[in-house]
């Protein structure tokens, strides 16, 4: 038995490429357009661990327009990563636009939204880094 | 950049071992039951992959005996596992009561959900096995 992957549905795959691939720092590993079925499936990675997956799901509007739109359940709580440097982690996502929703003021945990509303949760890799700023005295936007 | 688990919320600790434990067959790796916090967090994995991991978070009522319900959301799809024998692997989750809710027809693919609504998806490890009864006239049951 092995874990594949977490899925998760967008509703803009380009929004979501820019969150997981160009601020989070996955790597993207396929993407599936699907005139007929109308989808877009596109498969990410944290860089070296492919075997741990994230499926990003985008059902294309209908003809009409309509499109889905997607709301967040309190059963799911997030997605963790561990990252080497937990602040240069959150200064990436700041600078592509992403809110860092709880700040890592103790140098050790941060979290994050995806556009749809998927919590990210990144720990800092071994020890906690020394309390810095801008980070040390963040306070939390919102919840996550 | 390492991906650590996906943190799922439960509102009965038992009832969800049993299912995550018993009868899909993740292997229970750790369990730490905080007083102080009023919660329990459960770590799973799949046999011989403990690197991706599952956490089940279930915090206890509070002292009047009110207690957190969970409702789920769409922009969370799956939990994807590969198993070496799916029709094994449905069999036992049907013997610890789980309805399948898209059983393995086409040997290949399967659905089920836990006690709080999360959707897990089954995959046949390789080639998929020939079609076999009860699973193959095996109709769907609700969604996934």
């Amino acid at each position: 038995m092995k874990y594949l992957h977490t899925m998760v549905r967008v509703t803009d795959i380009e929004a979501s490429l820019r969150f997981y691939r160009d601020a989070l720092g996955l790597e993207l590993l396929s993407r599936r357009d699907s005139e007929a079925g109308r989808f877009t499936l596109v498969f990410l990675a944290a860089p070296g661990d492919r075997s741990a997956q994230v499926e990003l799901t985008y059902n294309w509007p209908a003809p009409d327009g309509t499109a889905e739109t997607y709301t967040g359940g309190r059963n799911f709580g997030h997605l963790a990563y561990a990252v080497d440097d937990i602040y240069a982690a959150c200064q990436r996502l700041a600078d592509h636009g992403v809110t860092i929703a709880r700040p890592p003021r103790d140098g050790r945990m941060a979290f994050v939204r995806s556009p749809d509303g998927i919590s990210i949760e990144l720990l800092q890799a071994g020890d906690a880094l020394p309390a810095a700023e801008p980070w040390a005295s963040m306070p939390n936007v919102g919840s996550w």
